[in-house]
């Protein structure tokens, strides 16, 4: 997988991921009372507004990028209707061709872990089916319990030629409230760092390793040294544009060769008709802001990437 | 909530959790076999299995214990159903008077930790209407992202009078890779307790704070200390039994007042009837087996606070 995403990334030229968080808030108002006129102001309802939403945004843009990130807890928050439109836009995001990051943050140990890697990255037996519980691309997954935790969702990844992007340093304020703790000389974050590029290396692609590292936008000076540390490693980039973090910054997340990073922008390319810049298209046309939204973002960041 | 779990645990003299993991290997035969006439070998199948299982457990057990700790890996690896069976099970420990705390073990940041909080002990606002999406009375929290992740989760505990128990020190082999690396001479997890510490002051029930801990049975001079450190938390204890933490060691868990510690057992109970001990009541009696090993399990735990 970690080479259809380089693929794609090369393809569309734009190392950018659109994060499918949809808050209902986000959700233009005909697309929210068209669903509840179907199904009610139920969970039901804001599903099936989510996914409206959802489907609008990924038909205007999925030529445009090689991957998507839906925000699970952003379904979860509407129960079982909520993790069904969750499925069905994984399922939509895969027939339009594009990589699926699932944002799920999951970790726990052995057969726990080894569960969580079946719901999102594999395959469950069930009798003599084999059968796709949710089937994201990668996922995301939290280090704080160690190895233990994060080796079956390599298993799976092995076996289903999945990927992983595990938290190293956050985008969070807060983020250094443990992470950036100096242990012997050097923040946790650093040591989590090498443990990924271990990890990595014994999971390589043709290139780069199917063992990512998630390291927040808002953090450029530590995503510099993190860059050197995992160099097989891509590294998932949250906390452009709304957080705060600027393309000229996240030149370093790269490797020489254009590759190695792939950078996450929800609100602002899913929510982008909110924004004064991206007015003009109006709540109806809120697809169509996304779209202007994703190309303004992807020439940001080449700009960027070829004044360095 | 946290009044309810004390209130519950003096009545049945059981600081005890019963660990809802079901595997379908834990499964017996005749089970599955129903499930599976009634809806195929596919997920529904699956999750139909899971949910009879936890029902005739739950139905034999319920008047013993003052709570269950639903994993909501085993539910999630069989997908949209399974997540139902999920809800079922919650739903069905809260008809029997059981405190239900989630081991969901989700983490994030801002908006995203939000929503998980909502999604398993809040409402969501979908246009007039405030709905529940899973309703767990607690949760586990992974505590990587810093106080940025928690919040919104306290935030939620607080409007709906529920309750946390933070991932301190987990009971896994490799919980020591990250959580026992020296930080000015401490290690990370005993900065992780002071903090649960901090967060636990500021949210007070009568004698207990509802932001509790999870510190592993695995790790008893860990626990001995982490008590001192969270005098006012709960502490959520896995490991006891499968995974080898004795009872005598978990002494030192609770406080003088013979509260402070629940302590979890998982495939211990729901698979007695898979041990040698339990064999005599077989596959067809694997309730009552469970009851069996919830009642030893009681007096063990009992007889080691008596003896300290």
């Amino acid at each position: 997988m970690i080479e259809k995403l380089i693929a794609r990334i090369q393809e569309t030229k734009a190392p950018i991921v659109v994060g499918l968080d949809p808050m209902l808030g986000y959700i233009p108002e005909q697309v929210v009372k068209a669903a509840f006129a179907e199904f009610g102001e139920t969970l039901e309802g804001a599903a099936e507004a989510v996914w409206q939403y959802n489907k609008a945004i990924v038909d205007a843009v999925y030529d445009l990028i090689p991957a998507v990130k839906p925000q699970i807890a952003m379904y979860e928050q509407f129960g079982i209707p909520g993790l069904a439109a969750f499925k069905r836009t994984v399922d939509y995001c895969h027939e339009k061709g594009l990589v699926v990051i699932g944002d799920v943050k999951r970790g726990d140990i052995g057969s726990t872990s080894a569960a969580y890697a079946t719901a999102h990255l594999g395959k469950v037996q069930v009798g003599a089916n084999l059968l796709t519980p949710f089937g994201e691309d990668f996922a995301t997954v939290n280090p704080y319990l160690g190895s233990d935790g994060v080796k079956p969702f390599i298993e799976v990844c092995r076996v289903e030629k999945k990927g992983l992007f595990i938290l190293v340093k956050t985008s969070n304020p807060s983020s250094g409230e443990f992470q950036d703790r100096q242990i012997d000389g050097r923040p946790l974050y650093e040591l989590v760092g090498e443990k990924v590029a271990e990890w990595a290396e014994s999971c390589m692609g043709a290139q780069y390793s199917y063992i990512g590292a998630v390291v927040g936008a808002t953090y450029p000076e530590m995503g510099k040294v993190l860059r050197k540390v995992m160099p097989k490693s891509f590294i998932l980039v949250p906390g452009y544009g709304a957080q705060g973090g600027k393309a000229a910054d996240l030149v370093h997340y790269f490797n020489e060769d254009g590759l190695g990073a792939i950078v996450n922008s929800s609100r602002g390319i899913i929510a982008a008709y909110k924004q004064e810049k991206y007015a003009k298209f109006g709540p109806e046309h809120f697809a169509e802001a996304s779209r202007a939204a994703v190309e303004d973002m992807i020439a940001d960041i080449n700009t960027a990437l070829q004044a360095r």
